[in-house]
């Protein structure tokens, strides 16, 4: 059965995944980087495509790797928010395609939820971006077909992950807690009363400070 | 120098310290006794007085003892919101005497913080309750005083320890991360953006899956 998953979305110590102001310059707005400080050390991170500048792996970053590297396995599509895939307008801009440059890390079909969708983008390695105008559970049910039997990754932004969340329709969630205080931002955890009764939830805090928190939607 | 802390403050994994609907019956709403359950079987919740049912004392807390031990420390006096006091009203009650019985486990001056002040009480073991209706600040400066030497514990509720945090008057928080989703009452970390900067951080979680984060002030 094809499960539906969540992993590495990062949220401050007061629920934000994202700050405010989310800009080209700012993909995070005022949180900057600082979500991603633990993870971009780590081997899974260093290992992706993608352009950009490359760091040392740092070794204490293990347990945290633990974590980051789950996020591929057996993954067959991505459904990804407006959101994640540029910054606020990128639907006015008929050549934008994504952050990640030519070759995206993802290496699978992936479904960008929008309300301006546009035609598909083939990158390099073998991501594809379709557009979708679509229910959670409308868009889950195209990417599940796509993924032809793997799991489907939610990867984010926040926004989208709340609504599956609430919908029901996650299996597995990966949270890390960052301990700052944004203040502001994009909540992930409003209106979500109660959900974990639905899972069994455990947690870890790594030697980077960051505490990793899985839920495992429970078998009925 | 005394020193300002507060301990054994429980969150919800979306930062609610209580929830909504306090009453005599529910003293923190709907969240019930949840963000308590990790606390009640320590050696020392169940060493407190206070007049309650006993329960055993479950080896398996000794980790979350560690920490909830060191509430009493050097504590000279403690100050308290009116809400943790007595439900919502007790003001219109001139026999409410906290929810303590007549030996409450503080055995030290407590400082109540209302606009609607009233006589000392005296109770068994120690413990006062004077009332003010003062700033932040100010009931510090008297707490201080009646600490004589001591640390001051601000002893909850939610709103009043983020009123310290706020202006700046907490040396050591210790705050126990609970993983469940209360959705609504009343949020711990609003308002207090890049709190961290002022703080060594440091977490780990145990067996009984609350999460301990503790906020040292850094000696500038």
């Amino acid at each position: 059965m094809s499960a539906t998953r969540v992993h590495n979305l990062a949220v401050s110590l007061d629920g934000f995944a994202t700050g405010e102001g989310q800009s080209l310059e700012s993909p995070f707005g005022h949180a900057g980087m600082r979500l991603m400080g633990w993870f971009f050390p780590t081997a899974t991170f260093q290992s992706m495509d993608g352009d950009r500048e490359r760091l040392e792996v740092d070794p204490a970053t293990a347990p945290d790797d633990a974590f980051a590297s789950r996020w591929g396995d057996r993954i067959g599509a991505e459904i990804m928010g407006a959101n994640k895939f540029g910054p606020p307008g990128w639907q006015d801009d008929p050549d934008w395609r994504g952050w990640w440059g030519e070759e995206p890390p993802f290496h699978t079909p992936v479904f960008v939820l929008t309300h301006r969708p546009r035609g598909r983008l083939e990158m390099d390695g073998g991501t594809t971006f379709d557009f979708l105008d679509a229910s959670p559970a409308e868009a889950l049910g195209v990417a599940r077909e796509a993924a032809n039997g793997l799991d489907v990754r939610i990867g984010g932004g926040p926004t989208v992950v709340r609504d599956y969340l609430a919908a029901g329709l996650v299996d597995h969630l990966h949270v890390a807690v960052v301990p700052i205080l944004l203040g502001r931002g994009v909540r992930l955890w409003d209106g979500l009363e109660g959900l974990e009764t639905a899972y069994d939830v455990a947690s870890v805090t790594t030697p980077s400070g960051v505490t990793h928190l899985t839920f495992d939607r429970r078998v009925p």
